[in-house]
């Protein structure tokens, strides 16, 4: 099958490293590689709509734009929503009273809400209250997501339904699509696609899923993967 | 006086070339330069908050965000608003009418509204078509402003106050304070410091009224502006 598409996270992915939110010089490379071969990149991430389909624009990737997790996409100009609702605002409360900081964006979401751990907690804390969002979230029948950076509270299915959507907005089987991505919330995208890799410093339980490890940390390993996927679209 | 702000526009300064959106990564280089150097980089845009927020945390620029044409202001996760107020609806309905198709981005802005231009007009068309709008919007005494892709609606007093408003944030003078742009609507912002810059392809009514002009397009001119500028700081 020739390659049609890329699926990409951002942050971790496209970006200098894993917790550096700078984008990555060799990614905007990459992007632009795969665009140059006909292969649409589609950006597929927690943030808010504006802020992935702003950075697509910046980026140069042409393909639609799943924002929220899955929860959203935009493709030429049109907005579709594969989630509905919202988590009440009670649930929203409730993660602040426990110290989690909303995320700016919140503002500008329609479905998947972020939040901020406290500053300075250890990782024991952190997974600590992770497990205490968990509960609170699937009470409200609602999904948590940890992205490395923050908390998602999603009334969806996730990355890999977005990915899926978007891919039939463009008229792409999964077959013909390939995904990258570096944290545990782009699992379920990994799985959807034949064809999935993560840069060298992915969490532990991404590296292990993918058929690709890039030896380069964030966005270094995002070109890697695509050079990998040219050269095998020639080999074939 | 010592060098500590850059005030940018981002369309056509830090993208690959004027009518290319696409970033540069020499834009990015120079943005990394200027932050290692301990200048904050101010992004000051006609984009939406969210859309020039997400741009700074991906491109490393540290400084306050500057977008709706200075009409509204971020830092630290804090919102400012210059502007006050929006475009009437009945307004809007009428720049539809004549053809101008708003940008997705409105939906995500407080103040200042975007157009774009019908598709496949000519220059003699725009002109005439943005002395249409101009008598529309100063009946109802709003400013147009033109930034080379969109047509904004602006209810304030441009990039210039933003600039001034984000400089005070950080507490830094306008003496110490350097900007550069691309576009008509740079004017006002590039005028209220003492150095300032444009692209190698900017507008001519830009290039008259800067110190330095740039000999790269775009980002590959912001590029060159940041090592002149801190050239200039090592001679002084």
């Amino acid at each position: 099958m020739p390659l049609k598409a890329v699926g990409s996270d951002v942050d971790g992915t496209l970006t200098v490293r894993r917790g550096d939110l700078r984008v990555s010089v060799h990614a905007i490379r990459g992007i632009r590689l795969l665009e140059s071969r006909g292969v649409k990149v589609i950006l597929v991430s927690g943030n808010s709509l504006p802020v992935t389909a702003g950075l697509s624009v910046y980026l140069g990737s042409s393909g639609p734009v799943v924002a929220e997790n899955g929860c959203v996409i935009m493709y030429r100009g049109q907005i579709y929503h594969v989630c509905s609702g919202r988590p009440p605002e009670g649930l929203l409360r409730k993660l602040q009273d426990l110290g989690l900081r909303p995320s700016w964006q919140n503002e500008f979401r329609y479905h998947d809400m972020a939040f901020f751990m406290p500053r300075g907690v250890d990782e024991n804390s952190k997974a600590e209250l992770l497990r205490a969002v968990s509960e609170i979230a699937e009470a409200h029948g609602l999904r948590v997501l940890w992205s490395g950076y923050a908390v998602h509270i999603n009334p969806g299915n996730g990355k890999g339904e977005g990915l899926l959507r978007a891919l039939e907005l463009i008229g792409v089987s999964a077959s013909e699509a390939a995904a990258i991505g570096d944290g545990e919330n782009d699992l379920d995208m990994l799985s959807v696609v034949p064809i999935s890799g993560c840069p060298g410093d992915a969490a532990p339980a991404v590296k292990v899923k993918v058929k690709f490890v890039a030896r380069g940390r964030g966005g270094a390993g995002f070109l890697e993967f695509a050079r990998w996927l040219l050269a095998k679209g020639e080999r074939n």
